[in-house]
Order: C-alpha cells, then sequence, then structure tokens
C-alpha cells in the first residue's frame, strides 16, 4: 500500500498539525495550530471533522490550552481546564466523542494530584498522543476483524467517509478495505459521491487513490443499478452511533443502500469503534436526526442549482434498522444480531 | 394554476421560438430559430431536451428548411428536403422521437403529390404545429389517467424531469401531478435531484415553482429515509424505452427508487406516450444502455468534485423490471401486469 497522509499529529516543536480537509481533493495542505483558538476553528469549520478524529483534535486542543495556563495550584489548575475543555465542546455541540474526549482528559488532571502542575502539562500531551495511536490500533483492529469477512476478489461498496480522514488514522469502513488490500486480496471499490456535501467524491476517493486501492466513483443513484447487474459483492459502511438493539445512524443515503443490498442478497457491514455504542438507547428510535442548512442542497460550493425560492430538506443521518445489518464489526471482534445480546457482551456491559 | 412557459412554439414571424434548457433554472431565456442550423443547433447543445421535445423541434426545423428549398418539382423537393431530414437526425442519432417525426414529416411531404410545392411548405408548417398540440393533448390524456391514481391527499416523488420541458408541454408524469393539482388534490412533491445532471433540481424544481405546486428538493439518497417516515404515498416518473414485457428504461436511479418503493409497500407508476412503447423487444435486457462522459460525475458545472485520476462510472439509465411496476399510465390509459398483453392490446398492434 502507498504510504500515505496524516490526518492529526503532534509536531516537534509541541504544535498540531492536521491536514484541512476543506481543501481536498484538488489540494493537500496542511494547517498548524499552536492555540486553543486555533484548534477550536479548525473544528468549527469542518478543517477537521468527522467524529473520532474531532474527539483526537480537542483532546490536544485541551494539551495546548493546558500550556498557558498559569495556576501551579492543583485545584486552580483543573478549574481552569475545565473552561478550555468547555470553550472546545461547544465548537460542535452535538459530537459524542468531542465531549468524551475532553472528560478523559479531565478525567487524568483530575487524578493526578500528586504531580506538579508543569508535569500534569506534559502529562495531558502524552494522554492526548496516547488517545490519537490508540484510535489508530482501534481501527486496525477493526479493519483485521472486518477483511476476514472480504471474499477474494472482491466488488466493495462504500457510503460517505469513514476513513482515515475521520479518524486519528486508518479509518473504520476503510479500515476494513485497506486490511483487505494489505492482506493481498483483489479488491474494487464502488464510491457513492455522497450528496450532499460529497464526503465520498472528495475524501474517500482522495483516500483511496492515496493509498492505490482501485475505486470507481459513483452517483449515490447508481448503487441500485450495479447492484442489479451482478457487480457489488458486499457494503461495508461507518456509523455515527449505534443503539442497544443494533439500529445504526451514519450518513444520510446509508438507508437507502441497505435495502438495496438486502433486495439483491448483498452482505451489509457497519464498521465502528465500541465508543460508538450507545447502549442507554433502546432502538434508534430514539437517535436524534440532525437537520442542515437548505443551501447544501440547493448549492454546491456557493453555485445555485435549484431555483430561487426552492424549498430542500436537508437530513444528515438516516437509520438503518437492525435487521438489515448482516454484521457491526468492531476492534474487540464482529457482532451478530441479536445486537441486543452480543453488542452489550462486546461492550464490557453484560 | 399559474401560468406558465411555453417549451417550443411558433412566433406569428413564422420562426420557432423556444425556452433555453441550458440557462434554466436561474434564467428564463428563450431563444429564436429561423434557420435549420439554429435547430440542429439547439438540439446538439441540449438548449432543447427530452424525447418528445427534440421530435417535436426537429419537425419545425424540418418546416423551417422547407422553406428554403428552391425546387418546384415534387420529386425534387422531397429528395432535397430528405437532406435536411438526415441533418437533423445527425444531431442526436439515438433520440428516438427525432428520426420518428422526420419520418412523419417526410410522409406528409411525399403523400402530398397533387399540392403546389408553395402550399407544401405551408403544409409542413401546419403538421409540425399539429404534432406539437398532439403531443400537449397526449401529455393531458395521460394526466387524466393517471391522476385517478392519486389520493387526495398524496405525497407524490418524482425522478429527473418528465415535464413540460421534456415535452411540448403539460409532461408526462408530471402532466399526472398537473392534473392532479387542477383536480383539486392536495398534493405535495419530493422532488430528487437527479445527480449527475440535476435535471429535478434544475427542470422539475423549476416547473413545480411556476405551476405553483408545492415541492421539496432532496438529493436522490434521501428517498428511503422519507420512505422509511411514511412520509411518500406514491412515486410517478417517465420513460425513455418500455419493452413488450413492460421492462422500463429511465433516467439512472428510476431502479433504486422503484426498489425502495416496493420495500415499503408505496405504489410505483410510470407515465409515458405508447410511442415509448418498443414493442419489438421482448425485455429490458435488450435496451441499450448509453455510457455517459465520467466528467459529469466528477464535475459539477465545469468545477471538479474529485480527484484528479479518479475514475467515475456514468450510465444515464437503467433499467426497472416490469415486476416492481404498478401500472403503467398511458394516453389510451392504463396498462396493468401481465403488460405483453395489456402493452399490444393499448397500442392497438393486438
Amino acid at each position: 500500500m502507498h504510504d500515505d497522509f496524516t490526518t492529526i499529529a503532534w509536531t516537534p516543536q509541541g504544535t498540531i498539525r492536521l491536514i484541512d480537509q476543506t481543501r481536498l481533493p484538488l489540494e493537500e495542505v496542511y494547517l498548524e495550530c499552536g492555540t486553543v483558538d486555533e484548534v477550536a476553528h479548525a473544528i468549527r469549520t469542518l478543517q477537521v471533522r468527522g467524529a473520532p478524529a474531532i474527539g483526537i483534535a480537542a483532546a490536544m486542543g485541551l494539551a495546548l490550552g493546558a500550556r498557558t495556563i498559569r495556576e501551579t495550584d492543583h485545584a486552580a489548575f483543573c478549574a481552569a481546564l475545565e473552561q478550555v475543555g468547555d470553550q472546545l465542546i461547544r465548537t460542535r455541540p452535538t459530537a459524542v466523542n468531542l465531549a468524551w474526549a475532553i472528560r478523559r482528559m479531565l478525567g487524568v488532571a483530575r487524578q493526578s494530584r500528586e504531580l506538579p502542575v508543569a508535569d500534569l502539562k506534559a502529562r495531558l500531551t502524552a494522554e492526548a498522543e496516547a488517545m490519537r495511536e490508540e484510535d489508530i490500533r482501534i481501527n486496525r483492529a477493526i479493519g483485521g476483524h472486518g477483511q476476514a469477512l472480504v471474499p477474494n476478489p472482491a466488488r466493495i461498496l462504500t457510503h460517505c467517509n469513514a476513513g482515515g480522514l475521520a479518524t486519528a488514522g486508518y479509518g473504520t469502513a476503510i479500515g476494513v478495505i485497506r486490511a483487505a488490500a494489505e492482506a493481498g486480496k483483489r479488491i474494487k471499490i464502488w464510491v457513492d459521491e455522497t450528496r450532499p456535501l460529497l464526503q465520498g467524491a472528495r475524501l474517500t476517493a482522495w483516500e483511496l487513490t492515496k493509498a492505490g486501492i482501485p475505486a470507481t466513483l459513483i452517483t449515490d443513484n447508481m448503487a441500485g443499478h450495479f447492484m442489479q447487474r451482478g457487480e457489488v459483492d458486499l457494503v461495508v459502511v461507518g456509523a455515527d452511533r449505534i443503539a442497544r438493539n443494533g439500529d445504526a445512524a451514519n450518513k444520510i443515503g446509508t438507508y437507502s443502500v441497505a435495502v438495496l443490498a438486502r433486495a439483491h442478497g448483498i452482505p451489509f457491514y457497519v464498521a465502528a469503534p465500541i465508543s460508538t455504542l450507545d447502549l442507554s438507547l433502546s432502538s434508534g428510535k430514539e437517535i436524534p436526526i440532525e437537520e442542515r442548512a437548505q443551501t447544501e442542497v440547493t448549492e454546491i460550493g456557493g453555485r445555485r442549482l435549484a431555483p430561487v425560492g426552492m424549498r430542500a430538506a436537508n437530513p444528515a443521518f438516516d437509520v438503518t434498522p437492525a435487521s438489515y445489518l448482516d454484521a457491526i464489526i468492531t476492534e474487540r471482534g464482529i457482532a451478530r444480531a441479536p445486537y441486543d445480546e452480543s453488542l452489550p457482551r462486546l461492550s464490557g456491559e453484560a
């Protein structure tokens, strides 16, 4: 496999370097963030996106912010750190991993009462780096479990970008694809362009091109046609939130792909880390669907497509019922139905 | 219903006025064509599009060309007219209605041996106008038959543009929608944007806005989501070619909508004139699928979306098997399965 790109990393100077996803796929530009404000801006403007990647960016941003706190008393330091955390959480209040990452960092700070504050600041930078490396290990484990489900050869369809760009690296659904390629399987990828924001055409297409994995871009409405012609062997996608019963929220269009896959007898897999599980929700009906700006549908890149005054709907996600999932691929192994038994077991709750 | 627009018409000066579909939806600009070359250019550059509309434009263009023929001998006149017809047919060789329209006009010329050539020229202009008016009558008849299938109220999903812009006026699938609105039914339309060329977002959205029919634009991958939520009562689309067994070729993405409709128990109707039937084909497997330029997928309006070097597939049509159709709505009534009996009967062949 060709090598590749780094979504986010510490520089030797202690700043954060991240790939600007708003400039992809035409330009591969890296940003350097040296302050909390710069990290917050990068998250807010979608220069870094994807729930796991945002979580890592926030943890690293918090470590940056910690360095500028003047307090030397542990309790005062932690109070100041919480304020920095609140600033980062506010950048995208709905991203679950962001709040989770800040909580984990604050927990480390609070539990390190014995450390001098100067050492604690270094400890936080190390913790953020550990989270970054852990995320890549999780994705490699997902890839390893998932690639066992990929026949050889295989034509795989994916939707949106559940790739290295959405994580600290390697990706979840694209992790399965990368692992199959690394195992020497002859694979070919169908990339749904994923309107309205074109994460497939822009980001997945770019990642697969970089990785040297053969891929063909299609508009979302072509998926059924190629399934009908027998040219799709399996589907693998990511997830944004998975309920206790296995219902999975993911980028709008995922549900349609799942129904089409079922109608053609094609296996449909969701690849996601354990942290995506929300066992507090009994079913996908409880997952709120974010409605985004109509202009994302009526315009592309500021260029108006639809007549002035035309109303548009723009749900950012849909929910695929567990009955359409052939398996959920996690870093701890593969969950099968009934998911309300397999998911709590894998998560360590049951 | 608000009034509206004219796809194509004779001017009082004897020239052809047509709406420039490449400028929609942001500008409503009309072109005036006074020569065969100008008509040929308008067809070639998609300023006029949609198989029935192209047929009418070609017939009117042939009548324009007839006026400039110097021959006064009937046989010599017809020979010159055939050459003009060949020029028009060459503009878009795959459009069935174009060749059909030229054949019909040449037939009129050949059968009018008793007329002085000067009168024959006027006769050809009148014949083209008759074809234009007939096309609108056919569409109104399709609308009348089809609207009986529309409940009140109804939320109707359509794909691509089978509207007044694709015909001499009123439209086929949109004709059904117009007729339901004219019958006083409370309808609301879901408009698939129809990537890659966005005929839904550009043309159907514009037509429905002009007609004052409430409509909401969605990306193609949202159709399943709104079906899942119980917000779609029926689907109606057009067709480009229908085989003897009822298999229907239409704009790419139609098949996916049909599969999704079936999975949700939603009626799926095709609205098309009898001239769309190709009874010489026993099934849709024999319908050739046009593959268009990859740049239609990788670019929008000349703006590149995908990384340089990314391959794309671009089948312009797909084939929906007859088993997914609840009915085919024609100007002569509604055909139901088994279509290899109902379609020949309606066409007058059986």
